[in-house]
C-alpha cells in the first residue's frame, strides 16, 4: 500500500495495475458507518422476501457484470478466468440461497410459548425472535476476490439478516474491490452497503461503537490481532474470523494399497488448486511410505504460478527454506513454477511419523501456497493417537477403503474433535454453499466456534433473539402473529409446526 | 474469603455460618478439569435420550434433598423458605426441561443436503449435526443459591448438551454449594461434574486449555475481568456472561391515568422481590409524574431485608447515598429494613427526563438492591427518543392501555435494540424456564447478544457445528443416518422435516 493509496498489482508480473485506490480516512469511516446504520431500520424492516428480492437484484447485476470484474480479477490475482468464473457464479448462487433461506422463514426462529401458571415459575406468553445486529464490518480476503470478498458470504449473509454492511477491502485486489462495490451500491439502498481501504481504516472500522459484529477472512496473525482489538473494545462486539488451517488428510493402509495413483492425483491437485491458496489447502497428508514415490510424481509433475502478493510468495519462500533446512524432513518433490512475478512451485516433503510428533507444533504451521507435507506411518494404529493432539482446522479428511472401516470410525472420533468439516474419499478444497454445510472449526481456525462463515447458517452470526412476553398480538412482529400471516415454520409449545 | 478458605455468613446476623470450604489449589483445580476431560468422551457419547434420563434423576434426587438444601441456602442467603423453595422447584423443572429437549431431539440441528452436481460450485452429500464444545466452566450467582448456581441452567445446559461441567462455587453460599454438588456428584457419572472454590481457583479455571468454554452470571466488573482473561488466552473461548442490567419500564399516559395504584403495588413488589437482587431488577421508571404519590406510597410501604454479602450491602448504600447526594434527583420515599445483620431498606427517587437525559451515563448505572428511578416526563413523544440511547439490558417493560398503543409500538421499537426481553403490562422480575425464553442482550447485559442463560436455547452455548461429507452411513452418527433411526426433526434439502 503506498502513501497515497492502496495500489494493486498483477502478481504476474510484479507491475503495478491501476492507480491507487486512496485510502478512507479517519474521518471517512465514520460518515460511511454512520450511513449505514441510519440505513439500519428501513433495511431490517424490509419483510424478508423484499430483502430476499433485493439479494436476487444484487446477484443479477453482478452476474451482468462478470465480464469486467472477472478480467479486473484475472489481472490483480492471476488465479485464471475459468477459476474467477466459477467464482463469481459460486458468489452469486450464494446471494440466491439468502434469498431462499429468507423465503423459507425459519431463520428468524419464531418461537411461540403459550401461557401457563400453573407451573414453577409460571409462564406467560412468549415469543422469541431473531433480529438483526446493526452494521457489520466485513474484512475480504485476498485469496477469493469475490466468493470471500466484498459481496462474498459475509456481506451477503449480514445483508440477508437485514444487517448493513461496511467491507474493509483487501488490499490485494482494490481494483476489483471498487469495482464491485460500485455494483453493490447501484442495487442497494442508500447507505446499506459502504467501503472502505487501507489497514487503518479497518482498525477504525473494528473499533467504532456503531459497528455491532464483525466478520474476517484472513491470516491467524491479522485474524487475531482485530480480534483483540473487537474483545477489548468498551463493548466487546461478536468476531467471527475464519483463519488458518492445516487440514490434515488420513490414507488408510487399504485404500493406499488400492488406490495409490488416484489418490496422488487427487492430492496434488487438491495442493495446487489456485496455487495452494485456499484456506481448505490440504497441507498434512498421512499415508503410508509405500505411495510416497506416486506422491512425489504428482507434485512433481503439477504446476505452480503467481502468488496473490509479493508478501505472500516471499512468505512461502521462507516457509519452503525452513522445511528444507529441518534435520528430520526431506523434499521428495518440487512442481514447475512461473519464474517472472510472484510464481513459486509446488512443494512436497516427507516425515516420519515419529519424527512429526517429535516437532508437531513446527510441522503443523499453515504454509499458505502450494507446499505439502506427507508424514508415513508403519503402524495405523498410532494414527488416532497423533491425530488427538492436533489444533483446530476447517476440515480433515480420511480416505479409506471397505476393509479399513474399522480404523476410520477410530480416526474419525478423533477429527471429529478439531475440524469443522469431515471429507470421505474426498479432497477439502472447493466448499459447498448450502443448508448442510459448515466452514469452521476451533481455534486457530476460526475464533468462533459456533459459527460458520459458508451456507445458510452463516446468517446466524448477525442475529440476536428477542422475547416478547405478553404483547397484544398487533404490536407483534407478523413471524409471531397468531395467524402466522407469513405461513413459516414455527416451534409452538415446544413442537416444530412446518406449515 | 478467609485465608485458609471461603467463609459462609448468615446475612441476616453478620455472623460466620459454618466451617470455611477450603480452596482448591491451582493443582487442584487442574485434576478437577483433567477428570472432566477424561469423563468427556463418554458423556458426551450417550444417546441423547439417556443422558435426559441423568438429568431427571438429577432433577428427583435433589428434591429429594430439598430439605437439607433449602435450611442451609436460607441460613446463608436469608433469601426466605417460601422464595428458596419455589427457586429449587425451578431448577429442577430446568433440568426436566432440558430432558425434554434431548427428548424432541432437534437441538443437535441435524441437516441433510443430498448431492448436486449441477450447481456451481457441485455439491456432495454433506450432513451438518451440532456436537458439544467439551469442559464447560460455569461460575455460579450470589443471587440464585439454585437456579443460577451449582446445579443452575448454565450446568443444566451445559450437562445436556454433553459437555462435563465444572462450577466455580461464589463465595457468598459455599455450604449450600458444597450440599448442592455432594447431590450432583451422586448422580453423575464420575468425572462428568466438579466444582472449585474461591477467586484464585476461578481464574485458573477460565485459562485451563482443557477448558472449552465458560458460563459466568455476577456484576459487569467481575464478568468482564473473566471475559477478558478468556479472550486473552492463547485459544481464545466463548464466554457467556451475564452482567448487569437496569431494565428501564415504562410507563404510557393512559395506563398511568387508569390504573396507578396497581403499577404501583406492582412496581413495588417488583422492586423490593428478594430485596432487589435480581438482574431483571426494575431499577429505572419512566412514568408521568402525575403517579409518583402512589409510587413513592408503595415503596415506602415496602420492606427490604438482609444482603447477600456485606459488600453488597455496602454497595447498596454508597450508591444510595451517591444518589441522595445528587443535585437534580429527589429522594421519595424509603421504605422499613431490619437494622440488624445486613440490612437494608427499599428507596425510591426521582428525577425529571430533562435532568435524566443531563446525566443519563450516571443515572443508568445498575443499582443492585431495592432502589429505583421515577424518570418523569411531561411530553410522552419524547420517550422514544430518550429510551434510544440506553445501554444494552436484559429487559426493558411497557404498560400501556388501549390509548397508548400507538406510542406503545414507537416505544417497542426503540426498546427492541438494547433489550432481551420486552414484558408488556407486566414485571420483569421472573423468568420463565421454557422454549420462547430469552434471558439475555447487549452489552452490558451480556457478554454474547446472540445467547440466552435461561430456556431452551441456552444449551446451543455449548454446541458447535460439524459437516460430514460423502461418509458411508454406517460411519454417521444416528442423527444423520438415512433412515433417521432416532426419529428426530431433521433439515432435509432446505426443508424441515417432522416425523
Amino acid at each position: 500500500m503506498s502513501s497515497q493509496g492502496v495500489q494493486g498489482y498483477e502478481p504476474r508480473t510484479g507491475k503495478a495495475f491501476g492507480d491507487p485506490v486512496p485510502t478512507t480516512s479517519d474521518s471517512g469511516v465514520g460518515e460511511i458507518v454512520g450511513a449505514a446504520a441510519r440505513a439500519f431500520p428501513a433495511w431490517s424492516g424490509l419483510a424478508s422476501a423484499e430483502r430476499g428480492a433485493v439479494l436476487e437484484r444484487l446477484a443479477d447485476a453482478l452476474d451482468a457484470e462478470s465480464e469486467v470484474l472477472i478480467a479486473t480479477a484475472d489481472s490483480e490475482t492471476a488465479l485464471g478466468v475459468p477459476r474467477l468464473t466459477t467464482e463469481l457464479k459460486r458468489t452469486t448462487n450464494q446471494l440466491r440461497l439468502f434469498a431462499g433461506v429468507l423465503a423459507e422463514g425459519s431463520y428468524r426462529e419464531a418461537t411461540i410459548d403459550s401461557p401457563d401458571p400453573d407451573i414453577i415459575p409460571p409462564r406467560p406468553d412468549l415469543r422469541r425472535i431473531l433480529q438483526p445486529l446493526g452494521v457489520v464490518a466485513v474484512f475480504s480476503a485476498s485469496n477469493f476476490p469475490f466468493a470471500f470478498s466484498v459481496a462474498g458470504g459475509d456481506t451477503a449473509s449480514a445483508l440477508a439478516a437485514g444487517c448493513p454492511v461496511v467491507v474493509k477491502a483487501h488490499s490485494a485486489h482494490p481494483q476489483t474491490s471498487r469495482e464491485t462495490a460500485r455494483v453493490v451500491a447501484s442495487v442497494l439502498p442508500e447507505g446499506v452497503f459502504g467501503i472502505v481501504y487501507g489497514t487503518e481504516a479497518g482498525r477504525v472500522l473494528v473499533q467504532h461503537p456503531l459497528v455491532k459484529a464483525v466478520g474476517f477472512t484472513g491470516s491467524t496473525a491479522g485474524g487475531r490481532a482485530l480480534f483483540d482489538l473487537a474483545q477489548g473494545r468498551p463493548e466487546p462486539i461478536p468476531f467471527y474470523g475464519e483463519l488458518g488451517s492445516v487440514n490434515p488428510v488420513v490414507v488408510l493402509p487399504s485404500a493406499a494399497a488400492n488406490r495409490s495413483a488416484e489418490l496422488a492425483t487427487g492430492f496434488a491437485q487438491s495442493l495446487t488448486m489456485g496455487v495452494g491458496q485456499f484456506c481448505t489447502n490440504p497441507g498434512l497428508l498421512f499415508a503410508p511410505s509405500s505411495i510416497v514415490d506416486a506422491l512425489a510424481e504428482a507434485v512433481g509433475g503439477a504446476g505452480g504460478g503467481a502468488m496473490l502478493t509479493e508478501r505472500m510468495r516471499d512468505s512461502y519462500q521462507s516457509t519452503v527454506d525452513s522445511l528444507i533446512a529441518h534435520s528430520s524432513v526431506r523434499l521428495v518433490a518440487t512442481g514447475s513454477g512461473p519464474e517472472e512475478g510472484w510464481g513459486v512451485a509446488p512443494r512436497l516433503y516427507q516425515v516420519s511419523l515419529e519424527d512429526f510428533v517429535a516437532d508437531k507444533e513446527k510441522l503443523t504451521e499453515e504454509c499458505f501456497g502450494p507446499a505439502g507435507i506427507v508424514v508415513t506411518y508403519d503402524d495405523p494404529a498410532q494414527l488416532p493417537e497423533v491425530l488427538r493432539g492436533l489444533e483446530g482446522s476447517l476440515t480433515a479428511t480420511v480416505h479409506a477403503d471397505p476393509d479399513d472401516h474399522a480404523l476410520a470410525a477410530a480416526v474419525l472420533d478423533e477429527i471429529r474433535r478439531f475440524a469443522g468439516r469431515l471429507v470421505f474419499n474426498g479432497w477439502p478444497t472447493g466448499v459447498a454453499v448450502s443448508w448442510a454445510m459448515h466452514h469452521g472449526g476451533p481455534w486457530p481456525a476460526t475464533t468462533s466456534p459456533l459459527h460458520t462463515s459458508v451456507g445458510a447458517t452463516g446468517v446466524r452470526r448477525w442475529l440476536a433473539p428477542v422475547t416478547y412476553q405478553s404483547w397484544p398480538d398487533a404490536l407483534l412482529p407478523p413471524e409471531l402473529q397468531n395467524a402466522n400471516p407469513l405461513n413459516i415454520p414455527r416451534r409452538e409449545d415446544g413442537v416444530l409446526v412446518v406449515p
